[in-house]
């Protein structure tokens, strides 16, 4: 087992990384302090761990919720029930929420945590790939509006994540593919070294090799966790992680988070960064040649939607929680490993972009 | 004008107390970075203040919201609506909210700022006698549940609290002298020459003398100020403050919020708790008499309701969020100007407490 820390000021947590972690009570067991858990899943999740889990909790108060399915479960509605059932449990200021499952999971519960009593402890345990290396590593938690993802939420950071890298074995293979996005993204903002070794490993990761697995999500959640510790309210560096994703945000919202996996969003949305950041000769060529194959490799630009205008797209991302006086700030590329923000940039410019791969003939149309 | 600064690690601000500074646009601009504002508010505020503050923001984006009256307006649903706001009027993560009001719009105002786009900034302008005294200063936000007060929010600290006593003159009676309460607490667990000096001066403040209200207000401001410097998210010496509120609470929650007035339920419950702390030997009874004296003086031992049984209050007291593995902890008195925390008090003498004050003589229906 692999331990990282997230050391920060007044609050620092370790990410446990390893195999066959749900059957050792123990672990999670030193992370609770109270005599109550709520745990949140749903339904998918819950027929393969819930009952594991709750194995090694039984002489505690133990009640637990199963989230409607999908990312529609992310909203105020969702998490206001949480509250509701803590509530008429009874649970004190001393209990503690534990989030299995993916993003939704993990976001909603931690908002209901950070906003229960004005804050209780809450643990994460993250079954998706994409959770595991972004998600439930750093405390932002939210629930989304219909004007925008993640537009009501809050950072409360976990007491622990428990990263059980066994789990993934029963995840779709849609929503494995989707969690290598962001995976990629850590080669291609901070680690070129990372990124020569995906090149050269897609292949194993892709048939899910334990070995593997084991390096490429402890290694992601080192990237995480180190720049979380850098700048825990992205004030600076932590925005380098948006990469790709005011793009895939407005992908998102464009097909009303419908149709299309987050990771999925961000991968195309990668592509257009790279692509503009080719165009304004930030990155070679030949860079940008090696980004869209290991993409293309990881089956990332096979999507079945249409997607948007370009047009639609800008206005969509003139929205993101990260526009100031009416300028997008974007993340792109200096080369592979160096992520950069950049102001300013021509909207025609961007839209250009975002044209180039809208229309690019790798995009193939996938059957799931 | 007195400045007194809450002195926190990551982030200190300062409060203002003096005369007509609502007139002063210069101060709350000093105090915001972006382009707009939504300023929240209540009818019965706006009709005096809102145009004299909207005038010195003239050349912002500045929106505005007028919450539905009373203490009703503290729930999601106006929570909801201010976000909503926000978000149809484009705010961005660079907006400031103006709270503008007691300690509803404080709260409600404060726990929107604390989760759109995981914190914005905030402005707390209190107008009533209670918010510039307590709940403008500190940061905790909140809203109701009907399980309970204030059991969802936030500690999210304003980037200034701007208190002009001026605006107390329309304060309507009964509203003024619920204020006097948590005056008067402060005498009570901190500091006994402020109590002496309220004993001394309680017709004055009454009568709302101007420089009489600005040394009890400056005053009051800065104890708040010292202890949640000390304590901000209340792991000890914050929950001082909480003298008389574990009663009060029950009182507040027994009458469904309604008939009766934060400051009346909280001098019933420190009347309770000087009981407690007067019957347990902690103070004698020439210091109970004192503090019955100058409550009674106050005239906030006159209510209108019909008090809860001993036993329901002792079963709502259960419910509080401080509450832990079912024991209840009581803030009670050593002395007047010193509060201590006791645990495992017996159960029949805090409702012996109780059962006295609800019965005592000197309790007096009032006409509103």
């Amino acid at each position: 087992m692999n331990t990282i820390t997230v050391k920060l000021q007044n609050h620092s947590y370790p990410i446990y990384v390893g195999e066959q972690l749900l059957q050792n009570p123990e672990l999670i067991l030193s992370h609770i302090t109270g005599h109550q858990v709520l745990i949140v899943t749903q339904a998918n999740v819950a027929q393969h761990y819930l009952s594991i889990l709750k194995h090694g909790l039984s002489h505690l108060q133990c009640n637990e919720i199963i989230l409607s399915d999908g990312e529609q479960a992310k909203n105020i509605t969702e998490w206001q029930n949480i509250i509701n059932v803590l509530l008429q449990s009874g649970h004190e200021r001393t209990t503690t929420l534990i989030a299995l499952g993916g993003g939704v999971v993990g976001d909603v519960t931690g908002f209901a945590a950070a906003c229960y009593q004005r804050g209780v402890n809450h643990i994460q345990i993250p079954t998706t790939l994409i959770a595991q290396v972004d998600s439930a590593i750093g405390g932002k938690t939210a629930v989304n509006h219909s004007h925008g993802k993640n537009m009501i939420g809050a950072f409360h950071q976990p007491q622990c994540v428990i990263t059980d890298v066994n789990v993934l074995k029963t995840l779709p293979n849609r929503e494995f593919i989707s969690g290598l996005a962001e995976i990629i993204k850590y080669g291609l903002i901070c680690d070129a070294e990372f990124f020569a070794w995906l090149e050269n490993n897609i292949e194993k990761l892709l048939s899910r090799d334990i070995s593997t697995l084991l390096y490429a999500v402890s290694h992601s959640a080192l990237q995480k966790a180190n720049i979380v510790s850098q700048d825990e309210k992205e004030f600076g560096i932590r925005s380098l992680l948006n990469f790709g994703h005011t793009f895939g945000h407005a992908l998102e919202t464009a097909c009303a988070y419908q149709n299309i996996f987050h990771g999925e969003a961000v991968a195309l949305g990668m592509a257009m960064a790279a692509k503009l950041s080719a165009s304004l000769s930030m990155i070679s060529l030949t860079e940008y040649e090696r980004i869209i194959q290991l993409l293309k490799k990881s089956e990332l630009l096979k999507v079945q939607i249409q997607l948007p205008s370009a047009s639609e797209m800008l206005t969509l991302m003139m929205r993101d929680k990260k526009v100031r006086a009416g300028k997008l700030n974007l993340i792109l590329l200096n080369k592979i490993g160096q992520a950069i923000k950049v102001q300013d940039i021509v909207e025609a410019q961007i839209a250009s972009a975002i044209e180039s791969i809208r229309t690019d003939k790798l995009l193939s149309v996938r059957e799931f």
